[in-house]
């Protein structure tokens, strides 16, 4: 496995393409713009050596009998899973922030692994090929220990419609050619989390396609510098003072990034291809997807619940009041970092093998947990702000500059004590402002798909005709409403 | 095992020393206030030999090596745990309200069987009797089939205090005699689950005692016909329906009793006696009996909401409307029965193993499924009301009775009729009535506990210092507000 | 104004026509099943000439210039609205449920006082002759200080479809014939709260009608003992506790009564009609109604949370504990019947003045109480249960009867009494179980429409167009999504 | 009355004492850290001399018989308070931000009208003359049609101790010294609204004071420029996009400020001194303006939610969805936003007259609503982002300067259409940004006091005793728990 050392050294070999604010970053390990992801991810390979998270953030792959990146490891059995759950908690909590350069990635390799296997089962004609392609490249990705991030969303346009339906054809992230050697694609995917923190990028398709939408039908591995990407940062609250010296962005070790990756008719070897027209298996690869994604995501919020929760203890503290006086507070924030944490342990225990080997957890209730994830850290931020104060609530403070001036910088410190050193209570408030509106908040509303769509599928799975059996024989009726006589 | 008719058999057998509204009940199995508890109960033996169910209500027991009842059986993986969730959810469905005259028993031998391991383990005088008597005693139960029902709660008095501290020296249940055969108690369990369906009770001390309270640190197990045991049902609402004819109680296999035991001198036999004065091991009793319980719980209240999701929707269609038009509520409602549920199945999955055997589930997980438990519902049942109109809201028809009417009967029926066969819509309108405000409701607010207790525990149980030592990290602080410069 | 006993007089003088349980009753001010709603409402007549409360039950009338029941007055000002959601509350707190056989009644007079007035304005071919008949009747009912219910729900039959619409032409309340004297009606009005406490009824349509439809467009007025009239009362929770003795149903001078009330050919002379086929009225009718009732709704609500707050600082006390340990519940509780109360309040005085001298609240924020109405007291209740503890959650205690056993009452009494006198505690539990799970819980979820019906008409209410021209600005767009290039 | 080009020329006119990131602000009118806030108190000054909003903006003077704006007014009846939250609303909804720097200032002065008129009533030394300079200073203040911000808010120190308390004694603003003159003062108030669109700065005592910090109970008005007055503004979310060009900051005329304003020895003449070391009037002094203010901030919260449902509105047809996808979200908006509205109106019209003149809201709903303004709009907020949509969550678009970059701004534009031109549909996005974790968030929750400190003071403000009474009548109970036999 990789030093963090030399994961940032392949970054550094790697063809500059990323862009923020019309500037071409030459180096993302460095620049102010992308070296918290970079850090942040780094601290993961790092995790995976460690003797307190080793166990956790590695496996021995069961490909090459060895111990790789956990990341980079086939999801085979329920503990697989909850160790998916269990790792993006921990890494959230090691990091600070998201870290999707590598679990995005890994969830794509699972999905495709279990539609590939699928279109090899049911005859596809490449079918075989595509499962031969992905453990041949799994392998090599494995002993290489690269970062792979993933790739679905794509612009979408009008929602109502599918990419057939589009006024643009781009809408749509589109093969353009196919030849022997491979295909040509161009569109785009965006808001795609840690690309400037992977060496790689794994395309899913963004949604089912239909008939006639073949083009659409596509899934790849690609190296991120590859030739015709361009890869543009999208913005977040605060960004800017990750440029600035000092505290106000408060953490120095992570940071997340959220990219437009463009494709300007890239190439892609067949070797590296896995789906290339088959409509059909387009929407099973994005719901296998999804099942795993919203299952673990739970895992992910609760660690920044985790923080919120600590970060909410020390202000208390730091303002001069006992954490007992926010009992009610706390325990509502503990209930709500473990609700997302267990109903997505329980959603990969009550999941099923896929005939691949692939688990995959229970579609009831990885949608149960997209839903209580985009509304349960809503009110854990609130109750953060509410236990911190006005300074936090808003980041109400003056700026690490006007704290250093040499002619109020002092007062101003002063005035900030609270019960503490001014430094420690300014830079816990800060840390909440970045965990509730600044530069921490993760996109986990609508980071794997909405809860709108996510409760539509929880009621679509949930086995309801059973349980109306179940009332038909309480309450002993021949009939029920709308049953003809 | 036994057949519903054995265990109905054996029922009748017994002495007879419940009693409700001043009246002795001859027969539980005939009397209208009890006879529906014992049908849901008998349900439950039919399960455990039918097809559809028998794998889940039955179990190779590790003790006799035969398949015997479920609830009679060690719980000894996250597998068993999970069961004891599953199971309950499905007893729910099944007889539409509590059967806790087994599933509280259960619990409670194994929580004292991991208690009494404790005791042995440290040399306490009795342990490896108590434990030796407990496996004895376990192996006939197994073999009887009994239906055993738990006591833990005491009458308690002044809340604020202990057993030591009361006027009343009997506000919890007491050892008023030891002798060479056994020990004499006195004094009373309340709000008892089940009682009237049940052989055999297992009472447990209701809380931890400290020293000086010797004669509250006990636990045994006794016929519930035994002399000097007399048992007085509680009311719940609605409960004189039970004594009508008709559909306005509309379920007729299922039932809730809660009973107030009251001992008066009852002599334990030695055999039977598991704790008599270490109060040092009370509260582990308590708490291994907690983790179980909160844990499962949740299990039992999705099984009530299941059945309030199906029962919205036959509603909606019979008052003529569709059930699109209340998805955001439906969804709502499946969110809350499936995440108490999780919660517990999570709960189960990430608790360890005792050192006796026995399983035992995440103390913080479990409650924060008591919170759930406590809060979910009630939202749950809100909607089913809302769903169904105010019919169901307050149950705002006219009686059987009435319906029956030669006068008038007719013409409210045509009334009633909504969108289908009247009978069906009042039905199922009385059923959510039943559910929500009438004599389905289970006590889930408060069984295994109040929410307020559980907030301290989970709060408690929640690792708080190691996520401020991830704060700690992330902010690059050497001191935290509160520490010594 | 009549005392008390003269209102109760005038109850025992009129024609016995009210059935519950196949049986007459004979006597409504003595019967158990209405003697409690009897009760109740003779309090308001006690409380419209007490000191404490004269000011608010009673008014000087603009049309005899005499103080009268402030139940029987023209609602003229935003002060006179407001005074009915006060006299809602205090109404709730003074009998501890529903009197809604005086506040409908009140909201239909005036709801229809309008609606005749628009018909008058508009030269409708009756339209003078209804607001005339109206005057008189009411200048009529002043004097008499009759009590007086209001009918608006029809059995409505399939939801989907108006009242032409339906197989069973009597869904909805009917016209059969007209001739000079009056008009005949068939059908019914069902769940009508406070019917055996009237002595008189106001019909309004239950939905606006369409043409076609207009044998269902009819106002009238109607006393309660009409020849033709049956009214059968509907049962609600508990409510053979109200049969028995004891305090098992815990309160005896209040209770509520929802009657399905059966007109089979009762004729109405023309001098009591108000309303006779003018389909475009009757939505006004509606329209009007709702917008005092669901104003005002909220008084009701927060009355009843009200001794929902009292009664679980009491039982609090009672157990042994500090009130304080409860202090997050309690300030939900009050935050949440302050709101229900306090959009009332702003919607009362946020309306307009109807040309007719009505003063009709916001019809916004009458919709948006509605929706509070149907949700936050069902977390009071779930509040004052979880402050309560086990007995008052379910009821959990023996009936009255058993208390009183020669046997083992003592003993029950004994063991419940917490840290004061037995029944003390015992009556603040069942209160607690009567107003969440009992007797005492009136139908606010439907009463007055559903949630449902109001966050429609809330929407269509709220002028997004205009927040939507201020976005508009704010962002300084030409065009908007939608909108033609 | 000024017009906004008046007003803007009077900022420009005053000493530059402003700073932001260690820069003094030359000119606030120009300077993009402040000019967005001046403009949107300049809109307010338009608003006031318009013919849409010059009703609400401005009232005529009970001091000066002349039209002035209604920002320098006596509240002094209901109306005038129900006007407070109009106006609040209103300029929410015309600048998309916190104008602060009008309404504190407002607020303030009535409060300290009351509470100096208590002095001169209660014979205080000084009582008469405060009141006297008060007045005399609103004549000067309405004629001059200044800016007045309200600065309460000291810096706290030690929060579980007050001024006397303190290890830095200048943790509360202080009277250093007093003479024939007037008084100097020392210290800060922190967190203030508004500051660097004001002219002048009105102080109140952030805290009732006990014997013995005299030179704590402190109230003036100040010019903001005043000699050894430094004000420093805080951060806010995103504060740095104010200073680029482009949409990323999408609002030009409105914008929010707070200040830390450092008092280094400012002298106050006696002429606008209205407390100086009363301390039993501080208390008096806060309490009066937390009525008012916690009343009226509802309608902010509600201009605020406005936008949010608007925007959402148009994000959803930009995406090309329909809105009525979205109904059961947007209705909740809406209750919402009308809630905070509502119970603040109510609490205006439940006030009582102080014998001053002045009109003070109810205790009780003001602060009821201080508890919703600290929840609600978060509710409202998740649902913004929950309908705009992943672009909106975290404002996850490439930054202006890459939309118009020449490699390829194009492309993403294009890519960013969704159901309309790119630029509406990122502006829409980029103000539900702004207004959710952006520039645009108002500190609600803390500003005016925290919600606990509101239920703390709600819970003392019910009238609970009352309704104990009530639940002692109708369970006809002599003796209470707790009561002496």
């Amino acid at each position: 496995m990789r030093s963090p050392k030399e994961y940032k050294e392949s970054l550094k070999r790697m063809r500059p393409n990323v862009y923020k604010f019309g500037e071409l970053i030459e180096d993302v390990t460095t620049h102010p713009a992308t070296r918290r992801t970079v850090e942040g991810h780094a601290k993961l390979f790092w995790a995976a050596m460690s003797e307190r998270w080793g166990e956790l953030f590695s496996k021995e792959s069961s490909l090459i009998g060895e111990r790789v990146s956990r990341y980079l490891t086939l999801i085979k059995t329920p503990e697989d899973m909850v160790a998916n759950c269990r790792m993006k908690r921990a890494a959230f909590n090691l990091t600070g922030t998201c870290t999707g350069g590598r679990c995005v990635g890994w969830n794509a390799i699972n999905a495709m692994w279990a539609t590939a296997y699928e279109m090899a089962r049911d005859g596809v004609e490449w079918g075989e090929e595509y499962s031969r392609r992905l453990m041949e490249w799994l392998i090599w990705a494995q002993k290489e220990d690269i970062t792979l991030s993933g790739a679905l969303t794509d612009p979408k346009g009008d929602r109502t419609k599918g990419p057939g339906g589009q006024k643009d054809p781009l809408s749509y992230l589109k093969i353009v050619e196919k030849d022997d050697e491979g295909i040509t694609v161009r569109g785009a995917k965006i808001m795609i989390a840690g690309v400037a923190a992977a060496n790689y990028i794994f395309v899913l398709p963004g949604r089912g396609m239909r008939e006639g939408e073949e083009d659409y039908a596509v899934s790849f591995v690609v190296p991120r510098d590859e030739e015709g990407i361009t890869c543009v940062e999208a913005r977040h609250p605060s960004d800017l003072r990750e440029m600035e010296e000092g505290w106000d962005n408060p953490v120095e070790r992570g940071g997340i990034t959220q990219s437009y990756v463009l494709f300007d008719d890239v190439r892609i070897p067949w070797e590296r291809v896995f789906m290339a027209g088959e409509v059909k298996y387009s929407g099973r690869a994005v719901m296998n997807f999804i099942r795993m994604y919203r299952a673990s995501i739970g895992g992910c919020v609760a660690g920044q619940g985790d923080l919120m929760a600590a970060s909410s203890v020390l202000i208390a503290r730091a303002n001069g009041l006992q954490e007992k006086a926010f009992r009610a507070e706390l325990a509502k924030m503990v209930v709500n970092n473990e609700t997302t944490f267990a109903v997505g342990v329980a959603a990969s225990l009550l999941g099923e093998q896929h005939p691949s080997g692939i688990w995959l957890p229970s579609t009831l209730l990885s949608n149960v947990n997209k839903v209580h994830v985009g509304t349960l850290p809503y009110e854990t931020k609130r109750l953060a702000q509410e236990i911190a104060g006005g300074i936090a609530e808003t980041g109400c403070m003056p700026s690490f500059k006007d704290l250093q001036d040499e002619r109020y910088g002092e007062l101003l410190r002063r005035y900030l004590s609270g019960a503490t050193d001014p430094e420690i209570r300014i830079k816990l408030a800060r840390f909440i402002e970045w965990l509730t509106v600044g530069g921490g908040i993760p996109g986990t509303m609508h980071g794997g798909g909405s809860p709108g769509g996510a409760r539509m599928m929880l009621l679509r799975s949930y086995p309801m005709g059973e349980y109306i059996e179940r009332v038909r024989e309480l309450l002993e009726l021949d009939r029920l409403p709308g049953e003809d006589e």
